[in-house]
């Protein structure tokens, strides 16, 4: 089969439109699936050929010589089970999916690859420094709180019903999200963006003075992601960036056949003393490649084109059709 | 009359680089406005053919062929009646100035496009949660400042010199900025972009510690508009921000006749809900979309060239000479 | 000698790949110049023809036909000595370095061009106002801290061991970093483009609520350089900027025989006044320029190609071969 017989398809949602675009420089038919009133800003940003609006996504079914492309929406909305099943060609490697989903089993993948992490306390009698409490689950950092000691974590998880989570060394310092891309077919991992999350209502909190908050009695962080910031880091951190990118490919292919391919992200914290923590990863495209959609002042370096996370998406999946190796790339 | 008949003219300030240089590429003559000691920008960047200096704004008289952009420092600068008088090929309604610049009015317009607003307190003994006071005017936002109790306001208020004011609820939680292009010729709303003001001294505020800010006894919020940040919102946002903008120009067309056309902005706060609240409207070009020269994350999207929101107010009114349309979207 | 003959060369750090992909754009041939373990980047990102690994800078020898783009890394490696003495050809006045790098000297240059300069206090004892401390080096930001009084100083002091620093008044506002390049071929001043740095733990800060502030109670701020973050100014603030910048250049050629050119920053803060602080001079390229590999909203006004400052440098120098100047830009 040749490129124009295949259409490249997302769910409408989280970063479907960059994945959209990306496909059609690429010269590929693409396909929107939305649920009903979310298809407006896919039929305004003309990138799908055609938008599809279901009633529930479990409606997907099987898509002959349909490609998906999956982010964190889908995998929220239907569950890690739901898309290992799916009878779709899917791009990436679907065993990692539970090595991210599943909180101790990544723990496990970044210590194979020797990266810092900030400590977890399995007993709240244990906290003996700032932690950071997360509920599991796809609440995008609601409800997340910060405790100093056991005495405040008590008083403020009795504010919220009892439910999942974990009680993580909160790093001080700032928070860095690094965007890497990892080629199943040149096997060579390259450096794509970085940015920082824009949280409600944290990142707004800074902008009220201490005397003020401390009149707001009832004031609480709270870490409801609502888009993205750009930046750069520092050029003297690339090489560690890259090093602990290629460290996580490399556990990858020890613990799961095959390994982590395609697009995926390394959450970090950088401290006063420049020591880059990772409290989390996803093994997918994230949102705050968005931003990119034109090139990043990184990708700008290697390519004559605007080349965002989605098109290099699109560009993988063109060399493998042309260099009949799709089966390395999808499953 | 053909296009190159006409030349697109903007006051040198404000957004006035980014309205001359997308007049530019689509094939405008174009003409700036200055004070004197103001020109240097506009003789730096060549993206004007005349630079203009003038000793008062109050010079601006019938200019045949010249079609004015106009932005906040024009509004501002003038004041509503003037520019409602000057004559002049406007682009946009001049009827919806007032209804923008009196804070009474503006309510009544979002309230009729049901979008969700900050309370309003009429006497400060009915303050109940933070509220930020607001001085009427062209202060950018000096000297705005934070109460949290009617107490709190009358000790701050205090220290102002007595000017008219608005007492309004502050929402907790990030700002957004939302940049719309509606057009009149299609009826069709666009995204534009997005971004964040950086005000000082808020902005710089969060860099204090809590301990130091503490030390500083006279340490004073204030909201002095300095520049602007770019960024992107969450995906799963996007069909909310389409709904919001396309009421707002609904609701327009109900308040004046023709309604809203051309660019807008509306200036929201998302709570750690998810909640989006509009605490402002700008019915005109915004200076944060200055950052988006050579396209915003948005526009790259759908167009295949560079768009600015200067360049598409541009491509408008080329689009109406070429099908004879001008009186639509001049006033 | 015609430009094909020419390298153009940079250490391999801080805005090396800004400069090296300038370069080859501009079609010279480009090398980069590592230590061993910091080549993965560069050979990543095809903008070098070579990697040299080197076991240290001090190997930097007469290198012929190469011209040499200094950076702050450079500088703070070799040490400006060093620099000075280096046989190179090399882009910029090697003579105003003495001058950035000592205190003493840069403030002299800064009052000679009438810029507003934050107060330095000889001694403890005078402190009266916030105050930033700042020790001497290429620390990047590291132990900096505020101090609010004579004895906040010297407890902070006391946790940090002795050495050189400087008691600078804390401008309470924004900060800004102004981009300039200058041109010595045709004696004129261009706005490049603007950022705020990105440190660790300030930039953090804000995000912690100050009821939890107050409970970390070995909290200290620190000014690690991270990163940086992209922005525009207010457009009425241009005429300004662009003033000190020109008075910068004026002053510089009062200092040292030929003056300042090419690229350099000045580092701001805008009070709620909205007056703009000088407290650092950069005489050369700056790390912010690396978010606008693909052009700035501010040279995007200007150039029909990406242009960074990287790129801009390499422009100069073309110039300069084809019109038989180079003499007037090395040294």
């Amino acid at each position: 089969m040749k490129q124009t017989d295949y259409t490249i398809a997302a769910l409408g949602s989280h970063s479907a439109l960059q994945i959209l675009k990306g496909a059609k420089d690429e010269g590929f038919r693409t396909l929107v699936i939305c649920l009903k009133n979310k298809d407006k800003p896919y039929r305004m940003f003309k990138v799908a050929d055609e938008v599809r609006v279901v009633n529930s996504y479990q409606e997907l079914t099987k898509l002959d010589k349909t490609i998906l492309i999956p982010h964190a929406s889908l995998i929220s909305y239907l569950g890690v089970k739901a898309v290992e099943k799916l009878k779709l060609k899917y791009f990436g490697n679907r065993k990692i999916l539970n090595w991210e989903a599943d909180r101790v089993k990544s723990r496990q993948w970044l210590a194979r690859a020797k990266l810092k992490q900030p400590k977890i306390f399995e007993k709240a009698e244990a906290i003996d420094r700032p932690v950071i409490v997360k509920f599991f689950g796809a609440g995008g950092g609601k409800d997340y709180f910060i405790a100093c000691s056991a005495v405040d974590f008590k008083a403020k998880i009795g504010r919220n019903k009892p439910r999942p989570h974990l009680i993580q060394e909160y790093i001080i310092g700032v928070p860095v999200y690094a965007h890497y891309f990892y080629s199943n077919l040149n096997q060579k991992l390259e450096i794509m963006s970085f940015d920082k999350r824009y949280e409600t209502n944290v990142d707004g909190l800074g902008r009220i003075s201490g005397k003020d908050q401390a009149a707001l009695k009832n004031l609480e962080s709270s870490y409801l992601v609502c888009g993205n910031l750009p930046l750069v880091v520092r050029e003297s951190l690339l090489p560690e960036y890259l090093d602990i990118g290629e460290r996580t490919v490399t556990a990858s292919q020890a613990i799961v056949k095959g390994g982590l391919w395609g697009p995926f992200c390394l959450e970090t914290m950088i401290t006063d003393k420049g020591e880059i923590y990772v409290f989390e990863i996803s093994a997918r495209i994230v949102a705050g490649t968005n931003l990119y959609i034109n090139g990043s002042p990184y990708t700008q370096l290697s390519y004559n084109e605007p080349m965002s996370t989605g098109r290099r998406i699109a560009r993988e999946i063109k060399i493998a059709i042309e260099t009949n190796q799709l089966g390395k790339i999808l499953c």
